[in-house]
């Protein structure tokens, strides 16, 4: 149990809440936000729930030069009993700790940082959206804050979490993306910041996504850094395909992010005894698979949109319609299984759940 | 010809000078700053000389999140006649809009950029320090600023200059640092954002830089992130070595910076009649090389030190003392012409410097 003390300061002037129709990713944000500040040689200090309001930064400070910065995504559920769910919330906080490692950041304390959460959670609960598909989306981030340009870590950072609330991301029902495989562009390789959810790593994909987005494709898909040949994800999602029945996805390689959503697929698959593999998956491999009608399905994995089923993947002019261009049948019984958990409305097997308000 | 227009409020309560031996790279910062704004659709727009303040963000804003930022290095020099001088300025805009390419960021005007300098300095000259070695480090940067978190470039940004009086790089005459050369973290590959001069890059090498730092390094020494086998650049220098008599540097393959100062050293080099060649080089070569005794000078290129000699080299362990730990007789010949043609003390043959205040 944490027993972290936060100074609230309740906000005065209350936004207005648009319909879920009108939500549009991460641009509302609640009127509440969490702060902490660290000092180097204090610790963690001054932990409070403020107005959301903007941020104060010496144009010298480090996240601005340097890049010192990790932030985490998840989110907060609202069920028609009123329940207020998180999913695997403490993989997130756990999940940044790792990142802050890789980053040369203080840790932060897990237990402190959800604590912190249920709390801007309560206070800001009539801003998640309840119907259905909705949520409302966390974005917890730490911020190097030291006036210094010298290229060292930074003696000073902010902890902060603001929110979102989020609109269905199927306005129709799940349905299929299309994806672009990325030639050109590398996003990260073993000994980079791969593993870590920072900054740079997602800087150095808008070029590629804004070649993706000219032609018509919702995402990259990244291929390896060193041979241009081995699948490693999506822009914000892990990968899975079906391949004569078996379910494979890109191992942990050292330069691919370890999804929450990724991590409870395969536990999902484990449990219903369907095969899942973690291993190397080369583009060749899909492309034969496709030829040779193998390729039973394919899915990127996040918590923006849960599953997301790939029906079509462009890969050096040449074009592979997954399943037809339709939601395959793990896909689908994957999403509901997992948005089941997540609104409370199925059983939670694995204690993924964690309630809120109770 | 730039006919920038610059709205200038003059700072009020002008700050405390240091003097030269109390000045710490980066800490201490002028009394003003240029910022000018860009709005998609509308171009840039309010060029502006204020007070040295606070940046004022949303806590979504992309530069916090997905770090889409680029950032440049440059020095104005005072020379005892009194002139003010800047060392290629325009290699350094030309340089900031290949990174905001990269980073899929609008361009800046390299004339008006170039004019808003020049006037930020004649604000600001009494800040620029006079002793032999000292400068005024010019940080010219530009950061997204809409407040959104969706994954994608920004539709807003802020260009701002910051300038930072610095002391002599060589308190005691440029002597030679050591440097450990790192086997564990890769810096970029090609594909990546290593050609640019962006924040992940450096968040990327504070991990590296903590180790270097705890042994006693000055500095890491980046290999190639494929075979991790081949020299890339060293943290914020290119590097050069000399062997056998001739020197070579890494060819610009993809994943370094393009330096300033390496180009420039090239350039005087060839202009000496010394050999110089870009290419591939390992840390094998340098291995056997100095084995061998034919390593005969090792030495760092950037902005800050100018030359930086190698006096000691760490790899997998194994220690190479590069001409006995002394300064080498071509790092020392192209400091002093360098840091000559800077300071305006020998003549400049190749038009590199560009006078501020005539
Ligand atoms: C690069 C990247 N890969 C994968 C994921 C999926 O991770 P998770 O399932 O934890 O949301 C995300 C998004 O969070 C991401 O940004
Ligand atoms: C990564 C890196 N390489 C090389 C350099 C040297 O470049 P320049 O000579 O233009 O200062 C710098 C510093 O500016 C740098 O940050």
């Amino acid at each position: 149990m944490s027993n972290l003390k936060i100074q609230i300061t309740p906000s005065e002037n209350k936004k207005e809440k648009l319909s879920a129709d009108q939500l549009v990713f991460g641009r509302t944000f609640t009127d509440h936000m969490f702060i902490a500040d660290y000092t180097e040689g204090i610790g963690w200090h001054d932990h409070r729930i403020v107005p959301y309001q903007p941020i104060t930064l010496d144009p010298s400070a480090t996240i601005l030069h340097y890049g010192q910065t990790v932030f985490e995504g998840m989110k907060a559920y609202l069920s028609k009993d009123g329940i207020i769910r998180l999913f695997r919330p403490e993989e997130n906080m756990k999940r940044m700790n790792h990142s802050c490692d890789r980053l040369s950041m203080p840790k932060i304390n897990e237990e402190d940082a959800l604590e912190a959460l249920k709390q801007l959670i309560e206070i800001d609960k009539e801003w998640i959206p309840k119907e259905p598909g909705t949520s409302l989306y966390i974005r917890p981030f730490m911020i190097a804050t030291e006036p210094h340009l010298g290229v060292s870590a930074s003696l000073t950072y902010s902890f902060i979490i603001i929110m979102s609330p989020v609109g269905s991301y199927y306005k129709e029902g799940i349905h299929p993306v299309k994806i672009l495989v990325e030639s050109e562009y590398v996003r990260a390789v073993a000994g980079g910041t791969g593993t870590a959810k920072t900054a740079g790593n997602y800087a150095s994909s808008l070029k590629a996504q804004e070649v993706a987005d000219r032609e018509g494709y919702s995402q990259v898909l990244w291929l390896d850094g060193i041979e241009r040949k081995y699948i490693e994800e999506v822009g914000s999602m892990n990968v899975f395909f079906k391949i004569s029945g078996e379910v494979v996805t890109p191992a942990l390689n050292g330069s691919i992010l370890d999804g929450i959503t990724r991590k409870s697929i395969i536990q999902l698959l484990k449990h219903w005894g369907v095969p899942v593999n973690e291993r190397k998956v080369s583009m060749e491999e899909i492309r034969e698979a496709y030829l040779n009608g193998k390729l039973d399905e394919a899915f990127g994995t996040g918590t923006a949109a849960v599953i997301s089923p790939i029906g079509e993947l462009r890969w050096k002019g040449e074009l592979f319609y997954v399943n037809n261009g339709e939601t395959g049948e793990v896909s689908k019984k994957l999403y509901d299984a997992l948005t089941g958990i997540q609104k409370g409305n199925i059983e939670d097997p694995f204690g993924w759940v964690v309630e809120v308000n109770v």
